[in-house]
């Protein structure tokens, strides 16, 4: 049996993991859940899999929630000590790290200093402190396995391999739904469009990072710490079918490759079964009806944040940190019509520009940089209006 | 150190595994060399890789090729016997079976009873010998590792893959010089054009295997033996870009593949290097040049040999053995002009269908079936006539 909490338990990769785990039957039970602000679905959730420890945003909705379970023995805890709290839970052997942005980083740290297994879904929580959650699972023994469904790929073909014998990783991007918009017409895009994603159902955030590829930008940094792999051993191709997800290259000529459907679902499991596959009842891939696999290089010209991101993956330190913040600050300000699509790309570069590169060994050094570098960004966005 | 006898080393699999041999160093000798007819080549050979053992087709060849060493210690062999002899050859580490068709199987089955790697390029000893050779390895304990393109992929995606989570391995196939040809004019397709084939550089048996798509036929049932595959877990797509050499489709929706330029070198030199990857020196597959990947369906109106191999993939005993006889004796009609290009499936229909199923379980019995079939494809071809 594998015990199973869920961080963000009501986001995309939440709910398809409850899907997943509820998949594979009675082998799989839920210890906890870590909830967003969904709470009628956590409410569900609940009833479904009775865990044994529920986390919510606020006090407020954790005593509401109480009195909705009426009698149960459910501990019910909120806040992000809440959500820690689940990630810690004695019982668990697999946490689903799947809160996003820099708010997962504590809840994700306390999961792999428990020494389990972290299916990681959190990707910013890997570029902003990669170093220092590799130390601590060296320490605690956690083992952590990706969720991202290019990170998983890697994993898959990897295998064996010896790290020697690995000459390039390719993760690929869909390009998103501008891949093939004029440059000139970038900039005007709505938020409505630029949530459009051709090929994946995400989140919000994670769909917007695909429109400007920052979202492949964090990934070679995350891949950088999963896979112990160099700047120059990372690679990017645009591959618009998103049926292929990563590509391992290796010294001999020999380059092998993970493709799946073009759903989440199938890394999430992997990431529970591991090292056992079971059977999915997912739709098979089928080649010859998608017909044609396209790979195409990355235009800076058409995402100019690869640039800031490859700079950031080179050079390390503090760097990530700032990348991603700015991001996380810019992305919400366009998902809000403060900023412009092209403005996003402004934002991080003027704030990276700006940014004295200093160390960030530390987790609470991780966050103050985080936190000054929010600040900035949003004055940043002022100034510019 | 490893000590390599290539059997077939006049051949095209032969000449890229000593371009391979040379290219990897001091650590890769050659122990012995079985040549075809070209001896000018085999002298070569000989001079650059200085082996312990030659063999010739012939003893007269072999009495002039020992008279041009003149002096040298070098033991010459010939025939059939002195190929087995080659591979047995007691410091041999690795044994290159790489002698086209039937002709191969004696030397191949003394390498794989002697215990050592052997590096499997003669399909058609699997094809027609796969339980008895399969038997023999683990007795013997031999390893058997697979030189073919395809199968190498699969061997390269299965890794640590456990039998129970594959669901399908699929081989690719170009589809051939007539993949777009309209059916009705395939029939006046001439020697050159069905040796013109657009992808692979290869002898001319497997290139005429490959405008009929037998090839892959026979490759079907070579992956039932080397990888304990049942049929219906073995398909074939056609890929005219021969860059996805293979694919194996797991329980849980993800599928890992293996590409590469469309050089057999790459998969020699897996199979004498394995579990290591060595640096090649080859020019690395850059897949946003290739642009597009392309997967169809086998039509078998297009490769009707296709459903003839499938029959026998299914029923085995014999049915192998003949289809493999009748195919090696209609393909050499064809390249001495004797039969057009669609006599080829007329000659191996014919005598499949006029075939009685009947066991097949030693060596012996193999070469009974093989020359009573060739009797009667000659026959065959000569009553059409």
């Amino acid at each position: 049996m594998k015990k199973i909490a869920v961080l963000g338990s009501t986001g995309s990769i939440g709910t398809s993991t409850l899907d997943i785990v509820g998949r594979l039957g009675d082998d799989y039970v839920v210890t906890g859940l870590a909830a967003g602000s969904n709470v009628p679905l956590l409410l569900e959730q609940v009833r479904r899999f009775q865990p044994k420890i529920v986390s919510l945003k606020t006090e407020e909705e954790a005593l509401r929630f109480k009195k909705e379970l009426d009698g149960s023995v459910i501990r019910v805890v909120s806040g992000p000590e809440g959500a820690e709290e689940v990630a810690r839970f004695e019982e668990n052997e697999v946490v689903v790290a799947a809160i996003t942005g820099i708010e997962g980083l504590r809840p994700t740290a306390a999961a792999v200093e428990s020494g389990v297994r972290v299916a990681l879904a959190n990707k910013e929580s890997m570029v902003v402190g990669g170093a220092i959650l590799r130390s601590k699972a060296a320490s605690s023994g956690a083992e952590i396995i990706p969720v991202d469904s290019e990170h998983s790929g890697i994993f898959q073909c990897l295998a064996k391999e010896r790290r020697e014998h690995v000459k390039k990783a390719i993760l690929t991007a869909s390009g998103g739904p501008f891949f093939r918009t004029p440059l000139s017409a970038i900039k005007a895009k709505t938020v409505a469009e630029a949530l459009a994603h051709p090929r994946w159902k995400m989140g919000r955030k994670v769909t917007i990072d695909s429109a400007t590829l920052m979202n492949k930008g964090l990934e070679l940094i995350e891949a950088r710490w999963l896979f112990d792999l160099l700047p120059e051993e990372l690679d990017i191709l645009i591959h618009p079918q998103s049926i292929v997800h990563s590509l391992v290259e290796m010294r001999d000529g020999s380059t092998l490759a993970q493709l799946s459907i073009t759903d989440m679902r199938v890394p999430i499991q992997y990431a529970l079964t591991y090292p056992e596959r079971e059977t999915s009842g997912l739709p098979a891939l089928e080649l010859s009806r998608v017909r044609s696999l396209e790979f195409f290089e990355v235009d800076e010209a058409r995402y100019p944040l690869i640039g800031y991101a490859r700079h950031a993956l080179k050079e390390g330190q503090s760097l990530p940190v700032v990348l991603n913040a700015a991001n996380e600050v810019a992305v919400e300000a366009f998902l809000d019509r403060r900023i412009g699509f092209s403005d996003i790309v402004a934002v991080v570069g003027g704030v990276l520009d700006r940014h004295q590169v200093g160390e960030a060994e530390t987790l609470e050094a991780v966050l103050a940089i985080d936190r000054e570098t929010r600040v900035q960004s949003e004055n940043f966005i002022k100034r510019r209006k």
